[in-house]
């Protein structure tokens, strides 16, 4: 799964924490299953609002800290130069080449999880990310997370195109 | 996000759907955002029950095709080595390194789509895909999917440990 980071206001700061168990609903929204014992579960619940932002390997090692430490203890909000868009409780990371601000439309409550289901309201990608004014994951350089072995694998190369590839199985 | 092959039971016959927005809810359950249109739905509706199926990349034109052609039309069990676990009604695909056979926990309303989240009820995987018996993701070579240019990727190397890389920003 991609490694994001989630932002939200909590206590009137911004904050972030490392998620990858991430989701697509449908193509305008997505969730997030996040424990309960996070700091930013409250902030979210309290503003109604998030931000998803897709950090580039480059990152890895911040990413991963936002993962390690909680933001009752440490203001993560100064890791990063923090920008908002409309929503103004959703705070963004520059330093990020992808940005999502989501209004929180439900939350699916699971025993020691929240999952947030967010339509996305806006979506920010640095320009030095797109190829022909699409976002190009080849210059993104996402951070994949694999739970087995805990580790953050890179994005490889391009295989195939998709909703064609298998054409020629089709039986005439 | 990973490329899967839902499996579910429809008017009696194991079928395939190709699936890409899929999620993480917590540890042991996924979600599926599945466009109502799809004739899979029906099935996981009806049994409760549905598999997740995580193709390598040699099965690219096959996972291809299950999202081409509907299986009103086309007789998809026929493609695949199909088996069953615990649950009689959650098809599984023998040539997918890995399957999950789910049990329908909750379905959350989209006006075009339908989220099924499902609890994991057994996980297999090939032998061959492990590393000192974890699944390693790098024999695994999942298929992943990007919306935007409409394609699949491989994934790439193994890039740090999560956990972990991020310790030296902690301040003493």
């Amino acid at each position: 799964m991609p490694t994001t980071l989630v932002g939200a206001t909590v206590e009137g700061k911004p904050t972030f924490i490392t998620i990858a168990h991430v989701g697509i609903m449908d193509l305008g929204s997505v969730s997030l299953g996040m424990n309960k014992i996070h700091y930013t579960n409250a902030g979210i619940k309290e503003n109604g609002t998030f931000s998803v932002n897709i950090p580039s390997i480059e990152m890895v090692k911040e990413t991963d800290y936002c993962g390690l430490v909680s933001a009752k203890n440490v203001d993560k909000g100064e890791l990063f130069e923090v920008f908002y868009g409309e929503l103004k409780t959703a705070p963004m990371i520059a330093e990020c080449p992808i940005n999502m601000e989501c209004r929180l439309i439900q939350t699916v409550d699971f025993p020691r999880h929240d999952i947030f289901v967010g339509e996305i309201v806006e979506t920010y990608c640095d320009e030095s990310c797109l190829s022909d004014g699409v976002v190009d994951f080849s210059k993104v350089q996402p951070i994949l997370f694999v739970m087995n072995d805990k580790s953050y694998w890179k994005l490889g190369e391009r295989l195939a195109r998709a909703w064609h590839v298998g054409k020629g199985l089709r039986k005439s």
